[in-house]
């Protein structure tokens, strides 16, 4: 959920992270960029959960303020822009991670994928190193 | 962010996890559970953020509805309600615990809290272990 831009201030870290990448919407976007591969506004748009579009510029405007994100000019072409994570951005792997292993604990439904978990339980360690360090 | 009880049906764990608990007065109410020993609606209610009633009255049928958090009749006070988490609950102590850590090393104001990282990175898995091992 977003506060519109205005960080509690509490000072407790918890709220400091909910407030900086805390709804459902931007987590969406990190994974798509963490996991996925994906870089561009259409990517994200395309996501199976159908974020709508007045959303999904919203929320990439955040996250570029927070300084998890950057956008910029696409090299292979100068009309349209591409996105990725930070290091701050990066850094939000093993919180990720730590969702998609609850979720797995969890999550009953026949339908729940498994593949990143599996990816998990097989070497967290080296996976998550991956994630964090930077791209290319 | 809520989804109003329904789940997006992607199948992804980040998605699943998010809907389930995944929108900042949500996670705060846990907070409260987990690091606080908060357990009465007007604990809650009087936790720094301010969440005001009607919110809060959401999320606490929302993350009792999703098997977060049992309510119970108070036994000292028979008019009134406890709220503690279940073992699903307490399975996201992982999970605050590395918002804490990203926190610790993102958040750069004078006044961020630290005495819970304090504790984390005195004694990561024994911290971990006793949150998440029932209570009384």
């Amino acid at each position: 959920m977003r506060n519109d831009g205005k960080k509690r201030n509490s000072g407790c870290p918890v709220t400091y992270g909910l407030d900086t990448f805390g709804d459902r919407w931007s987590l969406l976007v990190i994974r798509e960029l963490l996991l996925r591969g994906k870089k561009t506004y259409g990517d994200f748009l395309a996501a199976d959960e159908g974020i709508s579009t007045n959303i999904l510029a919203d929320r990439l405007k955040h996250l570029e303020a927070e300084g998890i994100i950057v956008k910029s000019r696409d090299p292979d072409n100068r009309r349209s822009f591409t996105y990725s994570l930070t290091q701050k951005g990066r850094d939000l792997a093993p919180i990720i991670l730590e969702i998609i292993i609850w979720s797995g604990m969890h999550d009953k439904r026949p339908h729940a994928r498994r593949n990143v978990l599996k990816k998990i339980n097989k070497d967290r360690e080296g996976f998550e190193a991956s994630l964090r360090s930077p791209q290319d």
